[in-house]
């Protein structure tokens, strides 16, 4: 395949990436010439990896994108695929698709709405997704956990928790089990808390470097063309679907601000990831530690801004 | 121009318009037959306009396109871009950018946030944004008002107010007076209440057409490329975070579920207009006054997820 | 009538209120000593009064008992009483009668229960019943205002409004009118906002002194025997309705605490003035401007809670 | 003693009871007679009992006063009397007590406030006292649990709980393990959640008859007198906040209206219990299953109300 007929400028991609991992590095090394980012100031020293894979098939990565970290609620997007290709609409049954409103941890939206979580990527939602996983059949054709997925897309068999971060959540989530007791006093989780409970902490603890990360994000920049599904599969549909979550309900209770800010669907978790796509063109993974007041990655955030302005990927223009 | 170098291919556009005329014809007169969609079967007989501009300049109609309808809610994005435009980020102070996770006209709310409105497209995020024009110096360059932009958009100086709509509202606007009340107590509204209400109002209450509104809207579709301002100046970068803005919250409490189905930025109205954008492809208007029970128009909202999957123009892939 | 006879054991409460001034004085003048009461330690100096009325009919004084101050929220006593006289149990058709569990000026509650305020001494409750009170016939029996009914029950025709007071609130109660909006967007209330404004803010800046609050009172004390009224009027009931709303919800959010400490039913006003009422017994006025995070005056309550002690007023036993 | 110089007139209660034993038989067996009484209507067939005990240690009763029932929320009248005992106001750090206006099962306060229930009537604020319970130091002097107070109250060592109320709570209580998952993610949990929630559930579920119940409520109407405490203990002061708290958070979302309408402190139940006492007068068991909409007894509710009107025993005169 001739250059000019890639989807992506490869050279203008390796340069923005280069630009932007110099500019994070600048700001983990002198903080003090960041000061006027608000909130830049605070972070001393920090890390930072990215990893971009195209749908020309090209990896490019930068800083530490084979650190791995752990996927925390990035994980929410690999439940609700699984779901919705297992299960289809009626996953909408147990779920809402609205974004809530309010901090990611809250639970008085859960009792105005009678057990049902506002959408699948607030703490509730992704605990009811994972009660579905559990009613897989037996014989299930495809993956039945977010670790199967992710070794699927992967390749990587190695892929496991961070011990550290499942044990902590294993015995301290007590909001979670508030949640999880809420939806169940509302007939809305078929299995025990504690069933339920075990499989969720597990999927957040799995750690993936970016490189991993972007490569599990592949499915999600798929694009349909008008007039027919050109991949011959409901995958187009499911990721356009997916897509639209990440953009309205990805970024707890930033997701405006990350839809103006960055323009690209997105899912972040608290480990300091953000999985970003820029639909027909590209799979994106950021890390960076140090988080914002809404539970983003700062840098991340910062350096997905940079690329998606550079590239011209915003999906708003 | 050769067809081929086109953004739009007219004739597939042409073909889906007419087709999603047809079908809402049918859904109009042989309500039953649609019952198994949900809440259509209510819909004894509605009517139905559609009309779309492409970044080609081409103009494309179908049904009731030159009937007029107050846009209502929809003029909160013209009068946001006018204060972007005029007062830049400072807008953001005064008014947030998340999605509220309440009903459109929730007070509860704008209390917690001490009067800062969650975002321009909700009521009193609007009336702040009303408040912030009335403050537009006298020598402004460029439009004041709703009406003047629409105006200078169309070329229709024959723009006007909805009369009975204007004094419906002007007189039982209460719950919008209690929102403006409420960000006065904040100290969030420079001017008397009713100083703002009566602009407010009236902006609501101006009336367009199918075509006129998705005129108005073709500022929206500029798109930035990768590596630079194509355009050379400032409007793709403004059309990019008015379009996220619609896109995350345009759809008062089923914005979620919009960006779901549809896929594209888009402004509803209780006039049952609703704007949507392609960026950088196509503005879109649709119009048919039957309401879903959040507010925004049943068959506009169906007739849109027609489009974009016919067309391929999903933001989302 | 012998001394034994009395209800009230005259020089047992005169040396109660003696001895509770003084411990107020020392409070005011030596402010370190009381460090450990939690909130008064921020006190340097204050201004106390206190008049008690018996059942017997005696009055007895202390401190600034005849300083004069507006009676703010205390006002919802006296128009609560007009209006139950006029009405009936009809009024309970537009306020409840619960505490509110919120914040004395929060919104949010009234827009749960659809515009029907919670109980009548929160803000929009008391907005209500002036509403009511506007409705009154021309020919009414009776006080038709606040200031008419003190008048009538000091017998001062000289009690009038603080102009600073009115003045501050009829020109920035925005809250106040966010409120009355929300009552009037859900249908309850007849008059234009303006109109229950203005006698609204006129009876919560009325002026008056504690001998005169405590006069103002003394309709509250009646008390029923069992097997019958014994004072031939359903006024020992309506006494007793009133009570029961005073000690449910006359402190804002801190009626619970009160309850607790002083026990007796009462209303406090931000002017730093409570009236609190021993059934069958007393009618209490204190004043003192500190007040606490709930808005209710410091020494007051303290001094209440001493002086219930004392003379083994409380309700609970 | 002579009759004269007894508290209470007993042939005066002793008629009153029977009158109200009557007409609530009259609205058991006619409910349609009782129509014009709001929510009576429904019931076809009811049972009811009535026990009172005087400060003079008579005992009068009525209908099924020696039917046991579970006693449900009644029982954090006596939890709560145990905590305060044993670790006085310092049970204030983790609990409140000001009425939640929220339903009884609300969770939505409980995170508002971080963890720190409104009151100690509230399933989490009966909750967090339990699991102070739960450290009592072995050689305790006095009760451990309410059993064993009710026990020691009523001398009837074969006080049980109730298996069916017991098993079914114990297994399905999940709205009370949200809350206490709640209470415990904000550090107001000390122990595990289900050691909580087994004497938590154990208590609820103890059956007491109304005859029974009334005598383990006597200590509450101990009445200080002015001037000293003539009982020689705390137990007066102990007896005058329990029954602040039963009047102002007693009966759940309908504290307000009992306390209008009855004008006792009271606790009622979701097995149609009600505690109620007169201070200084007598300890009042009712019983009678049917609700109303808060979850309190609706002919116990009525027959408090006449009786407190019959005897002349509210406490707000």
């Amino acid at each position: 395949m001739a250059k000019k007929e890639r989807a992506v400028d490869s050279e203008h991609l390796r340069q923005s990436v280069d630009d932007i991992v110099a500019r994070m590095g600048i700001i983990e090394q002198f903080g003090d010439a960041a000061e006027h980012i608000e909130g830049l100031a605070d972070i001393e020293t920090d890390r930072f990896g990215i990893a971009v894979v195209t749908v020309d098939g090209e990896m490019i990565v930068g800083g530490d994108a084979d650190t791995a970290f752990p996927i925390q609620s990035i994980s929410k997007v690999f439940s609700l695929t699984i779901a919705l290709r297992a299960f289809g609409d009626t996953v909408w049954k147990r779920v809402g698709r609205e974004p809530s409103g309010d901090p990611f941890n809250s639970i008085v939206d859960l009792e105005r709405h009678e057990g049902k979580p506002r959408n699948p990527f607030i703490n509730p939602g992704a605990i009811v997704v994972v009660d579905m996983l559990l009613d897989l059949p037996k014989k299930h054709d495809g993956p039945r956990t977010v670790r199967d997925m992710l070794v699927a897309e992967t390749g990587d068999k190695e892929i496991g928790v961070d011990r550290a971060v499942f044990d902590k959540e294993a015995s301290s989530g007590f909001t979670n089990r508030a949640m999880a007791n809420m939806c169940k006093a509302f007939d809305n989780l078929n299995h025990d808390v504690e069933a339920v409970m075990k499989p969720y902490v597990d999927q957040c603890a799995l750690a993936l470097s970016c490189r991993q990360l972007a490569l599990a994000g592949r499915y999600l920049m798929r694009k349909q063309t008008g007039g027919g599904e050109p991949d011959g599969s409901d995958d187009a549909r499911l990721a356009r679907r997916v897509n639209a979550m990440m953009l309205t309900c990805g970024q707890y209770d930033g997701s405006g601000d990350f839809a103006f800010r960055v323009g690209l669907p997105a899912k972040s978790g608290v480990g300091g990831g953000i999985l970003a796509i820029a639909p027909g063109v590209a799979s994106v993974a950021v890390w960076s530690p140090t988080l914002d007041e809404n539970g983003n990655s700062l840098l991340g955030t910062l350096a997905l801004e940079l690329l998606s302005e550079k590239m011209g990927w915003s999906v708003f223009g």
